[in-house]
């Protein structure tokens, strides 16, 4: 773990880094860096490298393919952010553009590899220098983030740029367990992580209602637990090789011994209960578990990591193991026998067993084994990586036993957070602060999680990005740069920029919203759809019953998960409610408020005549009285106007119901308004 | 040709669809069938079919692969057209649509092989019948057209459908030479080939400018001629796999003996010139041309015939033959000596030679040559298909003399003419119209031709679609279907309905304004993007240098061929003018207008801060301009004003200099505000 020795040094750079920017000189207005994540040290020069139709690329010291093959593909993504045609040829003279590695990666990429860069950029030329190909793979995208268009045409403002991670390990785990993810989800996502200098890859690859690679050693798993979405061998085998050439590794997971109904339906003999099972509609913890007991569960799973660990090259595989309710262990007198024999107070112990001796199984086949937080116990061996996704605390006690620690406690993505939220979660945050310096270096980083329950993959780039280059700064960038407004400005141009890459959070919902509506210009939907979100956290499942069957084709689905709009109009409330807004920021506030009070009018009419737009009638009249209300809190502020406690009081418990979810959304215009509101009563 | 032998029951079928359709019984507000190419029978029935997640397909009949792969293809597009997880296999039972399918096609596509079906829905079941799997795969297209979003869900409504082409080869021709076009290109056309019923895939794959299939026979085509930019034999095969499964046949062309530049890089021995050749960079004729006199130029041919013809499994195969400006025979002492010791008169006639010994090559391999117009000479085999790509009148002397023809003047997609002006062009229109029955038999159809000088794979789909759409109905629709408010409506709706193909014609515009303004928003460029078009025909050449090494980036490249708003506006202007127009419709122009002018004042600012947009300031101010007068205009009719002829004569004026292209670009509305000032000054 090289990267870590840097830390210190780092800190103090992105320090300066932080505060230029701050003040404005970085600001987006003043031809900024949108760079995310932020660099370890960034220091501005003068002019800029114009990149035109002669711009070419030449590569020095160690010849790499991974080099050779990123530079084409630098060149080509280069070529989509200009519209310029540029060869994806690499040249050997006369090129602007020099890449120099020092020496070989490793063959299978390992944690804490040097992922270092150096990019030096004048008006006259760009060099880019690094220890091995995984630094070059970095230093290249974060050029491609500088590329900016201006009156001399499309350029890269000098730069000069010294850069490293934080943190070895920063993944991003996509669940193709409970909805399949075809391989151009996986592939265009693993742009997006290379784009954003994201290295781990951990794909959740069998769960209760599916499990998705094909297996030879036991072909009914996916013969029978599939419904017939898998990948084949062959398809691991091209992912595997996508990820290495864009510096990222790929770790499987195989939850066991519980989410497995998938693995149940062909091999019934593996159950803790009777069967038969088949792949289960239900969201949800379900009972299915693996019989800790018999040894011939042991001798299927030696066979099929063996299988497995030799199709994966990565040095780790993670073996799930969370969120056992031992209902079937309860209900097998078997199972309790073998308990008490073995004197196993509880299903903890009976999994502890079950965690042991497949950690054997696991090391047998040459590989470290990671584990969510159940698998850790007191004689966990050392060099079992915990993966933390029930909090710091636990956290901080795998550290301070001596195992190595994964966070995605505050990663989960598929919860409808805030970017901020997650951008404030620090693996080294909560109890994690206060271990000493020897168990923080046994965090190694962390990981945005994409569970897969209300996701398919026509939405699912929308709940990974742009959200997630957020985490990826976390991990990457200074403890320290932690500045929202900061993170929101460059956000917003990277994820404009992950388009270039394929990915569509950014053009999904007006499909959808077309699909819904059967409108061509569906414009009203859109103005409803700006002011609302997804309820945050798990409670969209208790609104609405959703099976593996549920079509996820309403107006839910089809919004990002932030609604920038109404963040937007946020800010505007804050300042508004602070006496800080000029007048612009008043108009625009009420051109907002303006905007959402008119729509209902418009749009009402038609959204009874589609059968997944009917139910967002109410919706849409409360979005217009909401905005009525806020129109009204701002007239009153604007004059100074008295207002009555028992009107404020009126309209606060109308906003009290407005922010309800109706029709499976939350209103997110609401709190905005109950701002102005109550600032409307303070004057 | 069996198809055509249906044709006048067709055309009486059509006119009661269309007689119904113009009365607004299928007028697209009251629930009508938007399918395009529109069918040959259609009669309506009462209720709907529900599509939910129980819908499956049954295939009963004759066996097809074909039939079972399309089946599966059409399940993933229902899927995505409704968001409804459907599972993309086939039952035998209990399924709501049945498909029956009669016996094989033969096994490489044939010309005139029966496509019809006919389809049957009621709100209990769906039947798709068809003689063989091509009709089969038309009817699984019309049944997806029909799909749409209800109060009761996703439905189709009732409807017997009876079909048949009216054309046997209906085509789309994509230059790959001028500008290379990678695979993910040519498959998602294919796919909208597929929605719209084309059949034939005219595939011109060297000009000039690039020779774009991998040769083993010679291996310099590709390896000098290409840039590095062209297909691989494996590439070949899955382009014809994936259109076969489509019901497309391949058509090669490999363009000779002129656009032949990119051949002579690496066979200098096969030129007229003197040589070296280098891969030009300049568009337009060329003087490179084959040496049709030396016996070695048809031993190289005869070879590389043959590895072609076996690569290609249809049974045409085109050999271009247009456009030899004849400068390098005219050079040329030894070329000079072999005409007249031959005695020939002129180039017309040695290239006349050239194609009678390519046609007994192409023969020889035991396929039937096509050409362009040119290669048409009296001595020409009956059997060679003559391509018509300069007028009807060249159409209708080919089918005189014998052979048989295609149409593709007034399809020339390229050109940015309007989808009315293609949709009016009729195979047997013009001098075709007095062919004789015999005569017309030999119009097999037409091919819309997708030259691409300037388009990229960017926005080549824009050029392609929708507007091809409406070439295929002319092809597969009867010749009276002409109605083109009814075009126009149903286009609306198919083109959305292309989306889901995965083709870009409607997505591509944001991002290349966001790439060019450096804007996340650019709702400006977007306001003077609607109002503004390419210039038609061979104009943009003439306006601004163009070469292989040009970035197509611009809003020219950005804007679709055919302004919708504009289109619409010109329709209220015309109601306007005619003192026709509603209380709304009049609003409706107004605020256009309001737009349109005020737009300047809020994009001007920042069109100077990017070298692509700095020149488009005085178009936008233009636009003001122009609006403006079409706001006064507009006032003076609402208000009965009399103008004074000095006044509008000035308007007039400024508007002919407004008409004027500016940054490449005609502003489409000027003829519009034309029509509203000439109209203030009648009354």
């Amino acid at each position: 773990m090289s990267s870590r020795s840097f830390r210190s040094v780092f800190v103090v750079c992105v320090a300066v880094a932080v505060c230029l920017f701050s003040h404005g000189i970085f600001a987006q207005e003043q031809g900024s860096l949108p760079l995310m994540p932020l660099p370890a040290h960034v220091t501005q020069g003068e002019g800029q490298f114009l990149i035109d139709g002669t711009f070419s690329v030449a590569l020095e010291g160690y010849k790499d393919e991974r080099v050779v093959q990123g530079s084409k593909r630098f060149l080509a993504t280069l070529g989509r952010e200009t519209g310029i045609p540029i060869a994806a040829e690499t040249a050997a003279d006369k090129a602007g553009f020099t890449i120099k590695t020092g020496g070989p990666s490793d063959a299978v990429q390992q944690l804490g590899e040097d992922e270092g860069y150096r990019l030096e950029v004048t008006a006259a030329h760009v060099q880019l220098t690094a220890a091995d190909p995984l630094g070059i793979l970095h230093g290249l995208q974060t050029f491609l983030q500088l590329v900016r268009v201006t009156p001399q045409g499309f350029a890269v403002p000098a730069v000069s740029i010294i850069d490293q991670p934080r943190f070895p390990w920063r993944g991003l785990m996509i669940d193709a367990g409970r909805h399949f993810m075809p391989l151009p989800v996986i592939e265009r996502n693993l742009d997006g992580m290379e784009a954003t200098k994201l290295n781990v890859m951990h794909w959740h690859l069998s769960d209760d209602q599916g499990f998705r690679v094909e297996s030879r050693q036991a072909p009914l798993l996916q013969e029978e637990g599939s419904g017939g979405s898998y990948y084949t061998q062959a398809q691991i085998h091209e992912v595997i090789e996508y990820a290495r050439a864009r510096g990222i590794r790929v770790v499987p997971e195989f939850d066991m011994p519980c989410h497995t109904s998938s693995w149940l339906v062909g091999y019934p003999q593996l159950a803790s209960g009777a069967g038969p099972y088949q792949l289960p509609t239900k969201w949800g913890v379900l009972d299915a578990a693996m019989d800790p007991t018999r040894e011939t569960t042991y001798e299927f799973l030696d066979k099929f990591l063996g299988e497995m660990t030799a199709l994966f090259p990565d040095a780790y595989f993670h073996v799930g193991g969370d969120e056992c309710d031992g209902k079937e262990w309860d209900a097998n007198p078997r199972i309790q026998a073998f308990m008490k024999a073995h004197g196993m107070k509880d299903n903890a112990a009976l999994q502890s067993y079950f965690s042991g001796r497949v950690q054997k199984l696991v090391a047998g086949h040459h590989k470290i084994m990671m584990g969510w937080d159940e698998v850790l116990q007191p004689d966990t061996p050392r060099d079992v990586v915990i993966h933390s996704w029930r909090g710091p605390t636990g956290l901080a006690a795998a550290a301070r036993q001596g195992n190595r620690v994964l966070l995605s406690n505050g990663y989960y993505i598929d919860l409808n957070q805030s970017a901020a939220e997650h951008y404030l979660v620090d693996p080294l945050g909560g109890d994690g602060a206060n271990l000493t310096a020897e168990e923080k270096a046994r965090v190694l980083g962390g990981e945005a999680t994409m569970w897969s329950e209300l996701v398919t993959p026509e939405n699912v780039d929308s709940r990974i990005w742009p959200r997630t280059a957020v985490i990826a700064e976390r991990l990457w960038s200074a403890e320290d740069v932690r500045d929202v407004d900061s993170m929101y400005r460059r956000l917003a141009v990277v994820s404009q920029k992950l388009d270039y890459y394929g990915l569509e959070h950014n053009s999904f919902t007006l499909p959808m919203l077309q699909r819904m509506s059967g409108e061509l210009d569906p414009k009203g939907l859109e103005v409803l759809a700006s002011a609302v979100q997804p309820p945050e956290g798990y409670e969209r499942e208790g609104l609405r019953e959703y099976t593996t069957l549920s079509p996820l084709n309403r107006l839910v689905d089809a919004v990002p998960p932030e609604s920038d709009a109404a963040r937007k109009f946020n800010e505007l409330a804050v300042l508004i409610a602070a006496g800080k807004a000029s007048e612009e920021q008043w108009q625009k506030a009420q051109g907002w408020l303006v905007r959402w009070r008119d729509n209902d009018a418009k749009l009402e009419p038609s959204l009874a005549g589609s059968e997944l737009t009917a139910e967002l009638i109410p919706l849409s009249h409360s979005l217009a009285q909401v905005a009525t209300i806020g129109l009204q809190a701002l007239d009153d502020l604007k004059n100074h106007r008295a207002v009555s406690a028992e009107a404020r009081e009126k309209n606060l418990e109308l906003l009290k119901a407005a922010a309800k979810p109706q029709a499976v959304l939350v209103d997110k215009v609401v709190p905005s308004v109950e701002l102005l509101v109550k600032a409307s009563g303070r004057q």
